[in-house]
């Protein structure tokens, strides 16, 4: 009842603001429950996201952006969209920073007589300066937020400051708790030195109670100094927590070799399939190749540079050609500064390209549970109108929310940005650090992720 | 303006068929939303089924019923419950076989001249006879279905029959993969024996291609010989399939120390608590305590056992006393005859005691996402409405689908069965094998699974 109601609602909906529907019209959910149900039988009878992944991380791991390890994933991806048969693959130009871990990584606590009591499990933040050679050694102050911070007035002079604000664990979507802590790493340089801090340590950024630092990008004012700033695993937090209390006259030292090498070349990968009707109208598909440079970057964002390719694979492999261009951009820089995406926004601008929308995959190739969506526009309420299409393949919840970091330059233009929203309470225990490994993907998971994402393209490029 | 409606048709339905609504009737969506935010903090703040799971899988791995570490898993699951304060807490006798695996469970092919060409991963099917010291040693006959064995005739007359029908990887629900597979080892060996075989290979029953067997029960007949039964890894039956092709001359040789000893007494355990208006009418939340005898059963069924017991601890620590009784059973023998099950239909019969609904958790300790069920009922009816309010935990996909197997008896006799619905990808990789282990489980999946079972209950119970 409710789902026929629901089927003469869209057919309603859609050939009022419609000018050129042909059979989209007849009977809109059939016909997209039977193209979904093509997508489905051609991306689980030959599966390609895990494959496309799988070789990213092995051949290019750690592919931080201005390394090595990246320009070799600009090659093996531009490889991959030759094999498939995409049109118009390109490199676009991007600048971006090249900072460079080093091999010393240390923090060290210390009692008033020199003794070493604890060496803990750390990690430098993307884009911090390093230290001297024999560290930067202080007493450390622990904070849970800024206001706490700054209450302390002169008291954090001098020292180094240990933001310890946890995750919320009563946040049913980690996506949530981690965004309710991230302050702590992307500002907390900065706080920290505007109240005369010389460092600061920042509790990784994960539900999980381990050993595991996870890194991610540090950011820097030009007003204050520029002070060294780590990751500390949740297990060292705690317990550096406990120690500093114990003993009030301990004092850390971190050593840090890491280094800004300044400004390269680097660039976004580009590919697509032309439309048929209206090519200079875009759907975009989008995902950062760049990683960190610990684990393998599986998930983040390998993951979702897997699903774009394998999503227009599946698009070309049911003999689909679309009515408007579906377009996959590989970002470039997306942890250190959003290079790729500002690149990409800006020739966007300057060639009057017309985009429909912009879809994001990078929160993990789990198991789709639907879409994250900005921009109230006619595009997502008829998007939504479709929602029990997506319910067949598990991907029908869509939710306002935050729809990805690489497209927001596009979305703040006006263009309706939507992200693949997968299961994620496992995301944030490998993001950003060294656990981030192929083992950690699921072939199925992260294959019906892709179909989520060519169904979208496609409902919105006939639209 | 959807939601509000949805509401309307809630309250008109409800009090349509309610004797006693009380403030259920005032604005039932919010208000079961509310009850469900107390059980997500409740649970989130202090997760509990974890723990359950992980002392389980620790202290009583490989529980196969009628051994000894099942005994154990009664006395910790007992303690459990009374450390809960829940009431009424008791065993309830079960009489199941005791089959022990023994040490010796091999598979090797031999050429013409009795040089051996490969060594196979196996192991014996749960409840198989075993074979003479020195094995069991025949041509191999390879087969993908029932009708292709029947068809050969006397081709298969002494030689051991090889099913090799792999899980279909199109089906979007791996249980329905699974069970599109499953009779090939459940009536493998009844069908093998029929035609004159002297033993059956199973591929096993996972999407996985790896070197890990995965077990199951096998069953017999009386009209036929009981012959020994085995399932093989899938890239051993990749292997296998290949190596009878390229040398049709080869023979196989199985060797299984395994031994049936008959009948022993043991239980389930029950565990309630008593409803405040109705405590005679009782809601079942179900799960089974035994696993199979290799790795700890993690998955299959101590998740599910861990979700039941913390569903119950969750009601009491947000201090809800039920208007039904809900109680918790813990069944014995799900995996060797579902004798536990029976048992608890029987005494149900016999003590005419009056069931609402019965639940269970059979399914994996992964990330829910709804409920099966079956039933048509008023209490399915009605469940269904409040939708909504499963869908803010991501829990609100209501298939009609089989519900459990220890609760199928009870089924039988009209009550209506939910079954939990999680995330099934990962679950048949690790089912019924060795890499069934607590790494696979993830704390808050599991917790939220407990929240959806303890949600459907409340609402059941106070209908």
């Amino acid at each position: 009842m409710r789902y026929v109601l629901a089927g003469l609602v869209v057919k309603v909906a859609m050939c009022g603001v419609a000018s050129a529907q042909t059979s989209v019209e007849t009977d809109t959910l059939h016909y997209w429950k039977e193209v979904s149900r093509r997508l489905v039988m051609a991306s689980l009878s030959k599966p390609g996201a895990f494959d496309i992944v799988s070789e990213l991380s092995t051949k290019a791991p750690a592919r931080l952006s201005g390394s090595e390890s990246f320009k070799k994933a600009l090659t093996i991806t531009r490889a991959m969209m030759e094999e498939r048969g995409f049109e118009n693959i390109r490199f676009q130009p991007v600048i971006v920073p090249h900072w460079v871990r080093g091999n010393v990584e240390k923090a060290d606590l210390f009692d008033a007589n020199g003794t070493a009591t604890a060496s803990f499990s750390v990690c430098a933040l993307g884009g911090t300066v390093g230290t001297p050679a024999d560290g930067i050694t202080g007493r450390v102050v622990e904070v849970r937020s800024f206001d706490e911070l700054r209450s302390l007035g002169r008291a954090a002079w001098g020292k180094i400051v240990f933001f310890n604000r946890p995750l919320d664990p009563l946040k049913l979507n980690t996506r949530h708790a981690y965004g309710g802590a991230a302050n702590q790493r992307n500002l907390g340089a900065i706080e920290a030195a505007a109240v005369g801090a010389i460092a600061v340590v920042v509790r990784s950024l994960t539900l999980s109670l381990d050993d595991v630092p996870h890194t991610g990008m540090v950011l820097y004012a030009d007003s204050v100094d520029r002070i060294p700033a780590i990751a500390i695993s949740t297990h060292g937090a705690d317990l550096l927590s406990r120690l500093i209390r114990e003993n009030t006259s301990s004092e850390l030292r971190i050593t840090l070799s890491c280094e800004n090498k300044g400004m390269v070349r680097s660039a976004n990968v580009i590919a697509e399939i032309r439309g048929r009707e209206l090519p200079q109208e875009i759907v975009l598909l989008g995902a950062h190749l760049d990683s960190w440079d610990k684990g393998s970057g599986a998930h983040d964002d390998g993951a979702g540079c897997a699903q774009v390719i394998e999503a227009l694979r599946l698009i070309k492999e049911i003999g689909w050609k679309p009515k408007r261009t579906i377009r996959v951009v590989l970002f470039d820089n997306e942890e250190m500064g959003v290079g790729g995406g500002l690149a990409y926004r800006d020739s966007v601008v300057q060639n009057r390209e017309k985009h429909i929308a912009a879809i994001e995959s990078d929160h993990g190739g789990f198991a789709p549970r639907g879409f994250t969506y900005e921009g109230n526009s006619p595009v997502s309420d008829r998007v939504l109108m479709l929602r029990s299409v997506f319910d067949e393949i598990s991907a029908g919840r869509f939710v306002k929310d935050h729809p990805g970091v690489d497209i927001m330059p596009l979305v703040q233009l006006g263009i309706t940005g939507f992200g693949l929203d997968p299961e994620n309470h496992r995301y944030f225990d490998y993001h950003h650090s060294d656990i981030d490994t192929i083992d950690k993907v699921h072939p199925r998971e992260i294959e019906l992720g892709a179909v989520a994402i060519g169904l979208l393209a496609l409902v919105i490029s006939e639209m």
